[in-house]
């Protein structure tokens, strides 16, 4: 597995990355405890700021870390880390260090404690904006305040799931439908 | 453009469709009009009740339709609806009858008032479910109501927007990981 040569990119740009779908690693930190987590509930809320809603289960342990920290990365992973999405969603938090377990490289974030997941293309630094939905729906709106992309990653093959252990593989192929946008619309 | 032979299917099983991330038209009606609106902020929030929350911008006809009627559908296009997506995304919502423009077929739900789209593979009867975050982000949590699918439609090409006026499309390639999968992970 490649570890990614990521750049600064565009907070207010990260929907090019997440509205498609695809499966995150949500990784997390709270005192002497780190976690990764698989996630796929997931959506845009807002440009700018950058906001992101995540549902992120109360029975995961990560759930209690970005709680209590205020703070997560979500990290998208390439077709290539299919074994390691897997393996990490079905395990638990505590069980082990997944990031020793997974083969995976924990570097270090710009603004927030949790570690970044060298093996994933894309890497976005998240602050917790509200959690007004926390306790009814386990709902947490971020704000991602610092996005890390590999330019050279323009359109990779993202896992999309689809339940029962079965996921989907994003297609190489692209529809550029601009000219038919009114300029106004086109962000 | 088909006219798809939908039936129906089991509402907590909606994430098969929209959790793999897709473009979907979001219809609705209030007293005399009726709306399309394209959309791509959306994520799954639990199984059952079958809860999706849908981040729908004030300035779209569609949001005061839904807020007045608490009530919508969720149609999923394939990719042979390109044309559509693109033209209702840049059209407003009192301009036209946007199922005469697009021919597109309505079609009667059977709960909401909401009509379908008959060229969409998959529709699912939505009734709002909580409203609190409608003011803050207008983010509304729907429960899906009943669902209706083609099941020839296994794994549909969809669309997955990018930003720019640039859409991807779903593969074909499937990785089936069940064997991997804890039991109660499963679902």
């Amino acid at each position: 597995m490649a570890i990614y040569n990521k750049q600064n990119f565009p907070v207010e740009k990260v929907r090019k990355y997440l509205e498609p779908g695809p499966v995150v690693l949500v990784t997390s930190q709270w005192e002497n405890q780190t976690d990764i987590m698989t996630l796929g509930w997931h959506t845009i809320l807002e440009f700018s700021p950058s906001l992101l809603g995540c549902m992120i289960a109360s029975m995961n342990v990560s759930h209690e870390l970005i709680r209590n920290s205020g703070e997560c990365v979500i990290n998208i992973p390439g077709v290539d880390l299919i074994d390691q999405v897997v393996a990490i969603g079905n395990s638990h938090g505590d069980e082990t260090d997944k990031f020793v377990v997974n083969q995976l490289t924990a570097q270090p974030g710009d603004v927030v404690k949790a570690p970044l997941i060298g093996e994933c293309f894309a890497s976005f630094e998240c602050r917790l904006h509200d959690g007004a939905l926390v306790d009814n729906y386990n709902f947490f709106i971020f704000e991602v305040v610092k996005a890390h992309v590999d330019p050279q990653q323009e359109r990779p093959a993202t896992l999309h799931y689809t339940g029962e252990g079965i996921f989907r593989v994003m297609g190489e192929q692209i529809l550029d439908q601009h000219q038919k946008f009114k300029p106004e619309m086109l962000i």
